[in-house]
Formats: C-alpha cells, sequence, structure tokens
C-alpha cells in the first residue's frame, strides 16, 4: 500500500524556546511531516546544541533577524516568565501572515502583548501537558499525544488562524479545546493555582508547632502534597496568572465562609457535605494533571485477583521502576492502575509489556 | 516460663457505646487482663447481642441504673453527637470514685459538660486511631496498638486520674499525648477539620462548571480527596467543634489573603514557597490519620529492585486483597510501603507472610 505523502501544514516553524514543550512540539512537527522546516531559537547555546544533536530541529538560531521573515509558524515556548520579553524581541521580524502561538499556563497577559505589538495572526495556546522534568532532553513527540490543548482566541483573532492552530494541534495527537483567554485564566487559577495557594496556606499553619505535624497524617498530607512542588516554578506560574488568582481566592474564601458560617446549621452543612461529595466521587479518573505530572501509565485492571502483584511485578522484573502507584476507582467490573514512572522510555516499555500481557493500557509512551 | 498474673488495672469497667473504639477498647482490657469484668452499655439491643456473642464483653446493660455504682473505669464511647447526652444519662449513678473518660474527637465541650454534672475524675480523652468501616464486628485490640493517645485533662482534673488512665493507655499499647482540651481542639480543627472544609469549598467551585471537572487532575485530586468522606460523619465531626474551627479557619484565611498579597511582592511569594515545601517533605511519613484510615500496613522496602512487585505478588498470591497502595518517600536507602487492606485479619496475615520474607512490618495486625 502506497502511503499518500501529505504537504505539510506548514512551510518553515520556528521554535522559540526548545525546552521540554518546544522540544515535543518540534518532534511533533517533524516526525508527522507537519512543517517543511524546524528552527530552534533559544537564549541558551546549549539548549540549541543538545536539540540538534538530538533530532529534535533542523536548524539553529541565537539572535532574532530577517531570517524570520520566512516563518510560516511561530511557536513561542519559553518558560512563562520569558514570554513577553520573548515576544517583544521577535514581533518586529515576522511576516504578517505567519502564523504565531504559545504554550503558556497563562493566556490573558501574552494575548494582550501580542495585540500591542499587532502580531495579527497570534492564536494564545496551552497544551495541557507537562513532566517534572524539563529540559529537550526529555521531550518527545508522544508528551502532547492525547493532551488536552486549550486554545483561547481573542475576540480579533483571526478564525483563519484558529483553524491552522486547531489543525495543527489535532495533527499532533492532542485534543483542542477552545475558550476565551479570560475563561481559560480562571479555570487554571481554580483548578491548579488555587489549589497550590491553599496548599502552602496549610503548610505554614503547621510550620510553626511540633505537635502538629506530629500528628499531621492520611487528609493533611493529601492536602498539602502540591506545596512540595518546585518553588520556583510555583511561584512563576502563580505570578503571571494573578488576577485571576485573587479573584478565584476571594471566591474560595467566601465559600469557606460561608461554610464555617453552616457549622451551625447542622442541615445545611450537611446537604453541602453530600454535594461535594457527589462532585468529588464524579471527577473523571484519567486526567491530565495541570501541575507537573509524572510520566504516567495507566492500566485498565480486570477484576480477577492478584492484578497489582502480576503488574508490578512484571515491570520489576524488567528494570522499570514504580516510583509511584494510585488504584484509580476499584469497582466490581474491574479498575484502573495509575503507575507514577521515571522516564518516557520507562512508560514506552512498560506500555509494551503489559499489552503484550493483554492489559488495556493508556499512556504517553 | 511462668508468666506473672498481674493484678487487674481496674475492677469492674463499663464501655458506653460498644462501637468500633469502645468494642476494641473492650477487647483490648479482656485480653490484656486489664479489668475484672467488662460491661457493655448501649442504646442498641444488636450492637449488645454482637458484642457478647464475639467476645468483646462479659455482660450487658441496656438502662442505667444502681449497677453503675460499682463500675471502677467508666468509658464513654458512643458517637460524638450522642456523648453529651450518655454523659448527663449516666452521671447521677456514678460512683465519685469511678475513673472515667471519653474517646471522642473533640475534647472542650464533654470536658465543660461532666464538670457541670460534678463527675471529678473525668479524663477527656481521643485515640486517634479509626476506620472506615464501624461498628463492634470490626472491632480489634489491634485497632488501638500504636495509636497515638491524646489525654486533655482541664486545670481540675485530678492527677491521680490522670494517671489511672495514663496507665490504661499504656498498657492497651498505645502512646498517650497529652495536652489541655483545648489546644486539642485547635490541633485537630487545623489538620482534620480545616482541611475538610477546604475541600469541600474547592468541590463547590467546580461543581458548577463541566469544564472545570473536565480538566482537574491530579493536585487537584489531591486536594478535595478527603470530600468524599461519610458525610453525615464529616459534618458531625466538624459541628462538635464548630469554635476551634471557624477559629482555624480565619487563620486560614489571613494566611491565603497574605499569599494572595504577596503576588505582587514575587521575591516574598518564593520565600514562602521555599518554606511551604521544606515543612510539607518534613512530615514524618508513618502516622496515624485522624480521618477513618483503611486497615493499614507498612512495610519497609530496602534498596532492592522490584520491591513492590515481589511483595504485592506474595500477597495477591495469597488471596489478601490490596485496596490501596502508597509510596512512602522512596530515599537511596530505602523507603517504605503502605498497604490498605480490607480487614484486620488480612493484616495481621500480611504481616506474618512479610516477616516471613524478612520484612520489616508495622501496622494493627
Amino acid at each position: 500500500m502506497t502511503q499518500k505523502i501529505q504537504e505539510p501544514l506548514f512551510g518553515v516553524a520556528v521554535i522559540a524556546g526548545v525546552g521540554l514543550i518546544g522540544g515535543s512540539l518540534a518532534l511533533g512537527l517533524r516526525q508527522r511531516g507537519l512543517a517543511s522546516r524546524v528552527i530552534g531559537y533559544d537564549a541558551s547555546p546549549q539548549a540549541l546544541e543538545e536539540a540538534l544533536a538530538l533530532g529534535v530541529i533542523d536548524e539553529v538560531r541565537a539572535t532574532p533577524g530577517e531570517w524570520l521573515r520566512s516563518a510560516d509558524l511561530v511557536v513561542l515556548a519559553a518558560p512563562v516568565k520569558a514570554l513577553l520579553p520573548l515576544a517583544r524581541e521577535l514581533a518586529p521580524w515576522l511576516s504578517p501572515q505567519a502564523t504565531v502561538t504559545d504554550v503558556g499556563s497563562v493566556k490573558m497577559s501574552i494575548a494582550a502583548e501580542m495585540e500591542r505589538l499587532g502580531v495579527r495572526q497570534f492564536v494564545p495556546g496551552h497544551p495541557m501537558a507537562g513532566s517534572e522534568r524539563g529540559g529537550v532532553q526529555n521531550a518527545s513527540a508522544a508528551l502532547l499525544e492525547n493532551a488536552v490543548w486549550v486554545l483561547a482566541p481573542t475576540e480579533t483573532t483571526p478564525l483563519t488562524a484558529l483553524s491552522r492552530v486547531r489543525t495543527l494541534v489535532e495533527r499532533l495527537g492532542a485534543a483542542p479545546v477552545v475558550m476565551p483567554p479570560e475563561a481559560h485564566d480562571q479555570l487554571v487559577a481554580t483548578i491548579s493555582h488555587l489549589p497550590y495557594l491553599a496548599s502552602l496556606a496549610l503548610t505554614h499553619m503547621v510550620a510553626r508547632d511540633e505537635r502538629l505535624s506530629l500528628l499531621a497524617a492520611g487528609g493533611f498530607r493529601d492536602l498539602t502534597r502540591v506545596a512540595s512542588g518546585d518553588p520556583r516554578m510555583s511561584r512563576d506560574m502563580v505570578v503571571e496568572n494573578r488576577e485571576a488568582l485573587r479573584e478565584a481566592t476571594r471566591r474560595f474564601i467566601r465559600q469557606l465562609e460561608h461554610l464555617a458560617d453552616t457549622l451551625d446549621h447542622p442541615d445545611d452543612l450537611l446537604a453541602a457535605a453530600t454535594e461535594g461529595k457527589r462532585t468529588r466521587d464524579s471527577l473523571p479518573v484519567v486526567k491530565r494533571s495541570l501541575l507537573p505530572p509524572k510520566f504516567d501509565l495507566v492500566v485498565a485492571t480486570p477484576d480477577r485477583p492478584n492484578q497489582l502483584g502480576i503488574i508490578t511485578n512484571a515491570l520489576g522484573q524488567a528494570g522499570v521502576n514504580i516510583k509511584d502507584i494510585e488504584v484509580l476507582s476499584v469497582r466490581e467490573q474491574g479498575g484502573a492502575l495509575r503507575l507514577g514512572l521515571e522516564t518516557l522510555d520507562d512508560v514506552t516499555r512498560a506500555g509494551e509489556l503489559l499489552r503484550e500481557l493483554g492489559y488495556e493500557t493508556r499512556g504517553r509512551g
């Protein structure tokens, strides 16, 4: 069967910021033939060198210039703190026809800046994928597959540009979800940034009393787990979204005050508790985390004995180290297991191994 | 070797409320010969019948009366909501010399009531042990072993009474920790009741927007896990401690507002984030949960490959079902695994099995 070679979606693609996400996007473009040429642009010569050596990009560039004029697609993939300066650096050199997008975790600020800079074909984007380990050496096209990828057009984003980026996202194997930039920022504020602040606040409450930390366990550990994230990354993330986060925090505080009031109205509190349980129990079990997740592999486990033993034993004997493990919703007809592995290689190997044993798996490998 | 038979600590012991904790305490008294006779007192005839049949108690009583006068030890072990009425019911019949204690999760209210009722030798207590499954059929002396057991004497609690209860707790195999009732209630408010309210508030924030629940994962799931607890039990628990909980909520809100302010001062926020990580990372890993834990077994895992596979496989083949599993602080020199099992029997069997394989275990079996 002759495989029909599709015309690439884009001519020259420039990935500005060749880290984990930028690098993965570049690999996706190259492996799926979505661009005729992929140029890497980065402040770090080492990153560029490594990206070239790994075959992530075709060419390296270290300073902006006329060469940018021929870019058909430009992806801003620097860390969130460096995004606006990067936009200002590149904007003067871009062709008015270039499709431009970004991958930052906050959308309103970059959208406003691009509008101010007159970059017309800009589509704010946010692929909800990631890893505890950054860097181009951990990049993989598979990282973006099955990721929810938010596209956040403003009211002036041309629909043709939105359409081009949407197609790109789909062809990379991700799932586009379209919503306004404000809605996106409020969303990530609520489900990612606010939980981080709450977690931090809780840890601070036990920091000065040893009795508290001695006795805290179980539920308290659950609620403070995200406070263990990298402080600098976490700080940059929430500061960039401070407006939406302040608003989300206000709403959260109002909820708390309301619940504190119901302490005098036990029936109302029971209703709230019942509602909360219902909502929590209905959260879908297999989702991408907005916070840096590990390399996860999810395995469907049939309702037969010793599934956990069989699976972990098989991986252990193959030298695949399991960092953490979560039993997901054990039901009568079977359940699922989430395995946190160390590298993308492990995810690939583990997936192959388990599928050979007849298991259904789902992951980034 | 002749085993020296110790004189029992107490004469007649009355367990008022023969549920999981009361029943476990009764079993501990009987199995360790700590009381000459154990009488069960309960509103439910079925509970009494079952307790008698299971050998948890020697005798049943359903109504208060003169028989209470001979009680040397009286333990109030009814659900937290029924504790004060129970105290009022029994108080008129107690001998002034009787040592009285309770096992409720909140201490100030029962301490105040007992003082009002003139029960002099009352020592407020709170064994931090439990299970998702209540009822005397799940009771076991082992449930209380290694539990942290708070004793919360007031300023008028006689030191002789405190000493007697402290000895009781130690002889039951638990670890007494002494602090004032107010301190105890503030503590459980901070590390148990407030996290519950925060968890509930977070779930309410995503309940009305499907996009949020679609995208919430990982960290958000961690922070809302305790909202899945039994609504009625959770409600009763927090309502009983409402004063301390309101205070803890106010402090939490102040922390949140402070953190929201630092969004304009990124260096301060970085310091807070770094502090939070340090505190969270230093939480001890093997602790009892104040929220209903499962039947846990903790296994120390040496730094050798495939420990997870070996352990889970061994248990699986022995028919021990693992409900959930948590990898605790993997360090270079080895780590630990927390296994959530289904019954106390399983904990006992699993412990024996794994110790035979050379593992160190720690649990209630």
